[in-house]
């Protein structure tokens, strides 16, 4: 399994990714699903990946052909974040049709894109396996891939557009978190990405598993957590009514 | 679907369960999924249910009947918590068995049954379609049915033996309200059932949708979770490689 994210606040944008893969319980590896490509100063993207690892691997080669052969099209001539996703989900396609025939295996994959290119905003975009794709919005400021439910509630409460880009990375690693204790397929090296809104760069932090500052991040928000519990307004408890409960 | 969810802390058990049933996204009805049995001063139970409402409903009827006519085996003479999650199991079993025959339709239904029997320790069971049944431990204080994912990270981060009653009940609105906001199908009323250990008796209260108290829960709690997020340690920031970038 996977968890990856990505946040679009208006200052800039935050991706957050695991780096476990498994096929099945006793086969685990370890692969970086955070690529980024870029002309600095000019153009950057961020590609997170989550599925079939065959799949993502062909078109993260392929990416990085295009670019290196001079294709018509790639992410270093794609004119907006709209067609470089459209680009992803082509890519995506054809890649898992090319072994789709002859068996019921799955091969399919899921992509997020975000980034900006000069004279745009920055964007971030989710490319489903059929090639077509979605964007944030005004009231959903976050796209995720993977094993997306334990950490949603954090990004529900915490995000708005308002919301800061330390505040964002923070609350994605706090989601990251979540999802980790509760799905062993999601798993360290977690990667960061910080993303300042025309900045045409970024900065990137890789947390391992017995990482200090990962360590030190999960006590002290179980610490707040429970320190929180007791600002909360106290529930007016009700006696139970005789006439609600069933006599036995 | 449906979320219920059930706390064992060394000061006593915790319940809460949603009221939506739904058929589709366009039949959707309000039912009550939490039942009390009990003989005051002497044995209490409640029962959380989830899945089939057919099932479900013919579980709860058949569990009183058996009260009502004195039977062998009730809820009245079970001489364990351990002997009324089996009892439960059987019960819950002959009732899907019922209509499987002729059928593709899913008549499967799960329930949480918890309590405290004279002489015993307050106890919580969780019993699967099939009749089998698992209880907590000392590491995991709670069992979940129904869409479980969203409402787990505030459970696995806040519940210990030692928290207490009221801090439990909080935990279990928090996970209930995280549980709402993402999945449609899980609504108010909301129940919650709060039993102190030796006590043979309970206090319950019940949010409808437009309750003040939970509005201002949520609002608490939003607020004390954007407060947590200062306090956090800030990420040292690394600037990023040029080397790990792929130039585009």
């Amino acid at each position: 399994m996977t968890y990856c994210l990505a946040i679009n606040v208006e200052n800039g944008l935050v991706f957050c990714s695991d780096s476990r893969t498994n096929a099945g319980v006793d086969q685990v590896s370890t692969y970086s699903k955070m690529y980024r490509f870029g002309i600095e100063g000019e153009r950057q993207f961020v590609v997170l990946s989550a599925g079939n690892l065959g799949t993502t691997q062909a078109v993260i080669s392929r990416l990085k052909r295009d670019i290196k052969d001079g294709a018509e099209q790639s992410l270093k001539t794609v004119e907006s974040m709209s067609d470089a996703a459209e680009y992803l989900g082509e890519v995506n396609r054809a890649q898992q049709e090319k072994h789709s025939d002859n068996t019921s295996a799955n091969f399919e994959a899921s992509f997020i894109i975000g980034g900006q290119i000069q004279g745009e905003k920055p964007r971030v975009m989710m490319v489903y396996p059929a090639g077509n794709h979605i964007t944030t919005s005004k009231d959903t400021r976050y796209l995720q891939i993977g094993e997306s439910k334990y950490g949603k509630p954090i990004l529900d409460r915490i995000l708005t557009a308002k919301t800061d880009l330390d505040t964002s990375a923070l609350c994605a690693l706090v989601s990251m978190d979540s999802t980790m204790r509760s799905n062993l397929t999601v798993g360290p090296p977690i990667e960061l990405l910080r993303y300042e809104k025309d900045s045409f760069t970024g900065q990137h932090n890789r947390f391992d598993e017995d990482d200090e500052y990962l360590r030190e991040l999960k006590k002290a928000w179980d610490a707040r957590l429970v320190e929180a519990f007791v600002q909360l307004p106290p529930i007016d408890w009700q006696p139970q009514s005789p006439d609600e409960s069933h006599e036995a």
